[in-house]
């Protein structure tokens, strides 16, 4: 490294980036293969694509595409606030969820401030921990999930932050709701308490989250959800916090002026009045989680239940058996970076995608 | 502010956010005007749109929207390398340039550093720098442009980051290429050289920035370059950081894994490759601004002369000369928050937003 950039704060030195899926040009390029045999369940992206409303509403958008986006957000702000029955003030609007679990660390914590998380959750909880010069406290889990009572007892006067992934990715775990509630009215009140949606919508009616409810309770809460999932935007990024309008306040001081793009904005509304294609999706991931499931249990393979749009299972040979599925053109997730060396992690696609993976692994775990 | 809120570091908590220009929308629903009877020279946008070019790749880059992005941009990363011969290792690439110079802010400037800017330039400088706990060390500006002198002179041991804007935004004043490239030979090797070079395409050739060639000999110096200005793709964010190798690594990991979307990405390639509608830009602005600069003496007001795609002029009472212009459909920019209290910024649009504008204005200044 040169001179200049050992000036750089030691805790952004020794941050190790993002391991994102493998894209699909990168594999065809890798394999000579074209895009179109390939099959990829790396980035738990919808096989659906996106509402039909959506995609009319892109292509609207693109006529101003000269213009600066609405800085405020301002139809999806409401258009939020009508679905989800909260205030303008409540919302902060990310360049996707992750935006939102960053502004929320450069809101709140410093060097020296901790932030409690489990391990295998989500990497980016650690990555935007690190970004501030603040120290990750990692809980081990318990049968893969959150030990919530592990990680009351790991916050500290100095802990400023706990994240929460409800479901969790890559483990698929869930919380139930009674649970949930006590351990947040169990956080102190000077420990905010970051709690990540972003596989709700693919939770069946009676599991769905009633957190936004919760908020009139605790004042110390940020619910983030996402567009990138259930609604098929990953490409455009954008998702959205509802915290209290006192935490939403600081958090937006800390937003980029113009972070989500217009794009994402009207793609992001015109979802929102879609409800039969999030059905649509969710009914297609019950089924293609079924289908998976028993695919594995066929090849006597061990796996996590998941109540997301992915599933992760044990093999031996993780390393290996990833490769070998490249080579056949398929794409799953490796999550040794999640202290989970054994496991491979597969998003759940269309009914011909997940059967191709199911061939292609019994071909690779035999190899 | 609730007790939480309170615990907020106290440079987040001062934050001022930044002011955007008026949207169109708001306007018309204000005034009950139709967005069409709006002209709004307020943002610095391109009021040609975007390359024809531009307009196809996005479409076609609806198709795959349900995808993350690629989160290395490796496509665009080839086309900028080939534009402007650099190498892959020196680029790091922006949700809009915006997200370029918070980079670089979040990845050298910690609490209790300083960065140095100088007056009037462009407010991003100030909220980059606060929002990480730096301060900023603002340097008057001489005759409305960077005072290079002044600014060396400011920088101290604690300075690590200077930034220079080049034509300056709000002013349009361009410093000569020799006098910035002496600036950065001078500048300490510990300090960094912001240079924003958002509205360099609006140069002629012979006054075009050389920098980039110039980081052979400088390894403090990052280049920031938009495609939010002559490109006219504000409303998608996209912008770079060309830099050493070192520098942008340190970038890439405070970087959002996927910060710039599929979209924005495919049209800044394509827009890349139609040199003919910069060109086309360019020219038009060149026009723009001497019909606008003519406009202004036949009103016998004050402007700074200026290098972009805006223009700076003086009226008594600027506050109801915006408001006035508000009331005739004509959105410019109040710049009192860039200690200018007594200007007005216009943004070049097409031959007849201008004239509208000009008539806007012989009628607001008259009441």
């Amino acid at each position: 490294m040169s001179d200049i950039a050992n000036l750089a704060p030691a805790y952004i030195r020794s941050i190790a980036p993002y391991q994102p899926g493998k894209p699909i040009t990168d594999l065809a390029r890798d394999k000579s293969l074209e895009p179109s045999q390939i099959v990829k369940l790396a980035s738990n992206e919808n096989p659906l694509g996106v509402s039909p409303n959506a995609h009319m509403a892109m292509m609207d958008a693109l006529d101003e595409i000269a213009r600066y986006p609405d800085g405020n957000s301002v139809s999806l702000r409401d258009a939020v606030c009508e679905k989800f029955n909260v205030t303008p003030s409540q919302l902060v609007f990310g360049n996707g969820s992750n935006d939102i679990l960053e502004l929320s660390a450069r809101a709140f914590l410093a060097p020296g401030d901790e932030a409690v998380y489990s391990q295998h959750a989500f990497a980016v909880y650690s990555l935007v921990t690190q970004a501030v010069g603040a120290t990750g406290v990692v809980v081990p889990a318990k049968e893969f999930g959150h030990d919530l009572d592990a990680m009351l007892l790991a916050i500290t006067p100095k802990t400023r932050m706990v994240f929460v992934a409800n479901p969790n990715n890559p483990t698929g775990t869930l919380i139930s709701k009674a649970a949930l509630k006590q351990f947040i009215s169990l956080v102190p009140k000077s420990t905010l308490v970051i709690l990540d949606e972003a596989y709700d919508e693919y939770l069946t009616d009676e599991l769905k989250a009633e957190s936004i409810g919760w908020l009139a309770e605790f004042n110390n809460l940020v619910i983030s959800r996402t567009f990138s999932k259930a609604y098929g935007l990953a490409g455009l990024r954008v998702g959205f916090g509802v915290t209290s309008s006192a935490i939403a306040d600081l958090m937006n001081r800390v937003r980029q002026p113009f972070n989500v793009n217009s794009i994402a904005q009207a793609a992001a509304v015109a979802s929102l009045g879609d409800d039969e294609f999030v059905e649509r999706t969710r009914a297609l991931n019950q089924a293609g989680m079924v289908q998976i499931t028993q695919g594995l249990q066929k090849l006597d393979l061990t796996y996590i239940p998941s109540f997301a749009n992915f599933i992760s299972f044990k093999v031996s040979d993780a390393r290996g058996v990833y490769e070998r599925l490249l080579n056949q053109g398929v794409i799953v997730r490796p999550i040794a970076n999640y202290e989970m060396p054994d496991y491979l992690r597969v998003s759940i696609g269309l009914f011909s995608e997940n059967a191709r993976f199911l061939e292609a692994l019994d071909q690779a775990i035999k190899a």
